[in-house]
């Protein structure tokens, strides 16, 4: 089973911004890959040091993704370089972060969580994978943070080369846009994949034997809880960006925030609906259970009832006594038979008018 | 069983605005009716070319109707016509947004979910279909787009065609009111529909045998959860139109809106009050079960409790040992009797005393 | 049963405004009485023709009842000569409004039901009646609207009358206070009633053949969902009244309005409280179903688990094989004895230790 | 069991203001205390008729306590000397209000209900009284209404006389502030009562008898109940003057109201933790209960699982048939046996493996 | 098991600011500590007298942990020193606070409850202790006070020597945010002990014989609503002070208490996932025990129906009657056997018809 809650205690007491207790332990590398377009065209390049990007050319749109937030020192240069708030670089190296949108003077920074369904319904529950994606959008380029690198970019990437839709004619904000609006729509993915399982226990649980499917409404209402955990503030994010406070975006760009901000209200409506659905489903499995479980009982009750009297006048009879005048009398087994008879047809009348048969 | 949730997955990543990968494969023709009045009179005319629209003479309020909305050719072309967004185009052609209420520049976007009731409680379960209508208020025209030529907005036609009502004499945003209104009125029809089932329920589950109804039950809290998700959003828009913050909307049109507003508010609060119903309906069968179970273990209890002591007596005295001196007792037997109803008798008279009898 | 929802589905499609469709075929007759009243005296008339309204003297008060709102004719002319809207004519015909202010330029529309309880606990359920009562305040002037002929204003008229209190010497605002306060009056005597009901049921349900007791608590339930519905509404309506943004509301009647909303907020709040009350009541009701069945269950197994296995072996020498040597044994039967007591003893003994008896 | 809900009915229809109908057939005194005070010195006098109110000289400040409000005179005249608004005077005497403050023009109206705990856990349930508490705060004078002569004023009285603390020195607000803090405080005694029973409830319910509990569970949920609808308000009352919108409350004394508020929340938050608190004490007792009777079943099936197909077996070598060949077979005995101990061992092996024993 | 609410009842009725009713009784010492800095050093002493205080030299930021609430001479002595409010001075001493900060004129008053685990899952019940810390910002001197010494603002102290951080180069404003922060890590590690406990619980009430574990879970919902007491407030706390309304505050401090708020925010969403999630648990684990003995009393109802009946067969021939020609048949012991084999297998393919084999 995933653990669902993180490891927060190693950071007591430490000062903010702290940036060198991370994970830095990893030799993996960290790739810093530059995109600059304007509508003429688009420059892409890779560093693995953060020196290089001083001596970037000012041009266009600027988009330099960082795939890799272990390497503090990495980190820690390119907050001098484009100087970044110290809280904020140690947000972006400590993911644990809450969604949020922060404002400082000169750049927004903006985090969420790009989750997707490791596995579902497999012995190891239901593993969704989260991972903080942090945006630093200043007023002419845009920072990204990958905790490792990914392809959930990559779409963006191929409409910036291919100058699809309107993304090299718009600015910084509108890439920022365009990013938040992939992150979203994963959620989507996700949704849709609980929501289909959810479908498919509904119908397992009609079976009588589906009480294994019990466990696993258990292990949807957990990944539901981490959903919303991740839903719920991403959607206030949008909103946020979506007023339009901010010096940074433009006006024009308001309404597909607003659109975004529309988009993880509905994934949160989902995610809130499901939840409800599947209480539903647990109660309704627990009901069907409770009727069978009374069928059961009844027919139980029923023979039992019927017959215990009935063998205990015909144990009686068969005590060895002595001097048991009954059982020398001429009808005394068929008189026998029809008191047992009575008795059982009785209690079988007596079960009818209460409803039981 | 319908899908409760629609896939998203194949829209992640694309462009906003796109339009191209709508059902288009679909060959079903896309209807545009025009309907053009003033107080003196209607024009109606068809069209399946947008061309054609450019052709219209200008004239009290226009209203153009589009059944059909797979083909993004045609949705493309209006929206360069009337200089729509192109979010707001993505909003038409995807028909599973929110229902929300967009203001642009010099157009307002409105989308709501025409439902209606497909079937109920057969077996299919509770089928609610739901339309995506989608209205777009400029100041002289009205758009709507359906996504199939249907009949609900008939009656309106009717009463602009026979200028009944005030509707020949207003302006467009009273056009946009009349539509409103016969969206919200039919979920009124559903509503009562669910709550005539409710009620229907609530009598079968009355019945010993109602178990079944249960699943239904479970069916008909589905269906008020989709409701919801319909028509809470619903309510919003009604309340955004009708706070008049628009300049399209006249003053004297504000309080339909409201009207529409309190029409959406008492639906969604009768949703809410069919939920809690449909639970305690179900809590209350629950118990009722549980009763009659109690009832039932109460009765085998005492009949097993009384006669398996007097059972065990007997077979005592059915041992066959050579050496049983009771079985030669002159009075064995009746005191065999005394002994076993001494028992069970003192059995009854402690059940009784408990309350169990 | 009643129908907890009413029917609403022959108004889709129809011009707002539409009088006509209202249970226009009733003969009952519509009775309009006039009082006048100013601190020096009173007038009162009875008229069945609006026309004869025009020409009543400008006098002080006026306060214009209407009962039976089937007469479309009668509203329309009423709404004529008032130069009400046509929204507000069609609310006050259709009677399933939800209770609502709504300002218009010379007039104010308020809307509630007047409940009393028809009958409680009789075989027919709960039934709580409700009627709309429209209220109309222009600035000279008072209309009323209620569905039937009624005594529930008599008070009132009484008060007018004898000039007892300050309602003679106050305006049409105070009027309007007045016969609001009458209204939510009332919702404290159904509540009072409902109040009464629970804690009989509270005593019902703590005997053990109480089961009965839960449909009720059901109906109880289902009669409080009503009661919110109309008493949460109605104390929006007082406090928006209460606000006194009104030109026509004297901003010394405002307190009268505050006094009105908060009785309002405490028929909601008990409504509320009963609600917990008799969800905790059903809860509890069930708990101890739970126990007893928990005793009833202890008792048939302690009976069953120590007599079956006696059972058995008296049975085993019941047995008739020609070679048992135990049967001839001196001791045999005393042998028996003693191993059957000791196997019922030793499982006492085993129960007693797990605490089950 | 106490009435949870108080009569209103009687109340319907009259005038507001109507001071006469209150309990005035009783002939309990009413005593009106007066306290005058400022830094220097102390004035107590206690009248019984308010005409002598008119001759008091007027300094510092003045505390008017009325124990006892059935007599609509002494309330009227006190009313007519102090200028208070005749809702208030009806609010005075009603003594069922909701917990409110009410601003007037020259003077600030404040109910508060002093609740004490009566009894715990005796026969008659738990008894919360709760006497309506009135103040009505004027630039210099305070009058307090109770419903009958009591002590809980009697610390503040004694802080007075005494000089303790800062309230000979300060105005009549901080007064008002006292008297409310004492109020609150007695809040929390209740709520230490009903937290020490819930403590020992869920001690009680740890044992398996501790059935009877749970009726106490829900009563004590009732007390909640009842607690919350005065807590609640209550907390409002504090807020709402903490906000210092009067005229009449120096801002040198906000903290100390604020400091009301406080503890009002949390009584108000320790009142929600116990009602949550409750409900997991019930689950939890319940969850046992099941658990309980989950074992006693076990027993019960293994038992008579095993011994039933064995004492089938004996049963049929007890039939008496002349032709039972296996009776005579030599190790016909010893074979019953060994198929008995078979059955009986198969089965309580299988039962094992499905991991009953 | 702890106290979940504390006394409050000597309280009652004393004028605010009263200080000597605290555990005055104890001998423990107050320690008074004192750290001043600024970027070019650290100057630390220990007092144990308040007098000593005034002859701090003015230098950088000052910052004075008392250790020790319980000697009001103490407390007085500074609170006069520094001009404190006496209800301040009240609420340090007092130490059931719940969290808050107030606004005085020259001094801000933060109230927080700085938890840790105690104990988890041993004899005692969970029990997290509390205690209550209080910080006065004053423009140039943080005042802290702690129940007892401890060690939990040791790290901070830590960074100060060092000047590891911005803390020496940072104001009193940031001193407050670093020990706000420290409180709230704890939080963190309180939540994550719990976190883990749960996922131990989850496994746990796998197990078939899990049902200790429901006894736990009741103990962790009661620490998370003691947690959630706690934390609630002191995210308010932390968002009162991120807003920036007060002059103590500096601007670039902002955002460091907004880090706090996102800090308790998280625990806050936490806390409530956690309840969430045992409640789910314990759902889960109650239908898993329903499962269980619904197939346990399957095989009850199975085994006791079908040998029932063929056990009464057995008893009839076991009879002793003179009469009963059946035992004298040549073929009747077969036919008994095929009558009961008939009888038993007939029930088995009913029960396997109705699915319950």
């Amino acid at each position: 089973m995933r653990r669902f809650f993180e490891r927060y205690g190693d950071k007591v007491g430490r000062p903010p911004g702290t940036l060198d207790l991370a994970t830095s332990t990893s030799e993996r590398p960290v790739t810093i890959s530059v995109i600059q377009f304007d509508p003429e065209g688009v420059d892409e390049r890779v560093f693995d040091d953060v020196e290089q990007l001083a001596a970037l050319p000012k041009r266009g749109v600027t988009w330099i993704n960082v795939a890799g937030v272990h390497r503090p020192d990495v980190i820690g240069a390119l907050g001098a370089e484009f100087g970044l708030h110290p809280l904020l670089l140690e947000d972006v190296v400590h993911t644990t972060q809450r969604p949020k949108v922060e404002e400082f003077d000169d750049h927004i920074y903006v985090v969420l969580h790009m989750i997707s369904v490791a596995s579902l319904a497999d012995e190891d529950g239901y593993a969704i994978d989260g991972e903080q994606v942090s945006f630093v959008l200043t007023p002419r380029a845009l920072l990204t943070f990958q905790e490792q690198a990914g392809d959930v970019f990559d779409t963006v990437r191929d409409r910036v080369r291919r100058a699809r839709g309107r993304i090299r004619k718009s600015g910084v904000d509108y890439l920022l846009y365009t990013l938040l609006d992939v992150v979203v729509d994963h959620y989507f993915l996700v949704l849709e994949r609980i929501g289909e399982r959810v479908e498919e226990l509904d119908e397992l649980l009609e079976q009588p034997r589906g009480g294994a499917g019990l466990d696993e409404v258990h292990a949807v209402r957990r990944a539901l809880l981490q959903l919303r955990r991740t839903v719920g503030p991403a959607r206030d994010v949008a909103a946020t960006l979506a007023r339009g406070d901010s010096a940074f975006v433009k006006k024009s760009t308001l309404p597909f925030f607003r659109d975004v901000m529309d988009h993880a209200t509905r994934v949160s409506d989902s995610v809130e609906s499901l939840r409800e659905l599947t209480t539903s489903l647990a109660d309704l499995h627990m009901s069907r259970l409770s009727h069978r479980m009374n069928e059961v009982m009844k027919v139980l009750t029923v023979i039992a009832t019927i017959f215990i009297p009935m063998t205990f006048i015909a144990g009686v009879y068969g005590m060895n006594f002595v001097q048991m005048p009954e059982l020398g009398w001429r009808y005394g087994y068929p008189a026998v038979w029809a008191v047992m008879l009575g008795v059982g047809g009785g209690l079988v009348v007596y079960m009818r008018k209460r409803g039981w048969l």
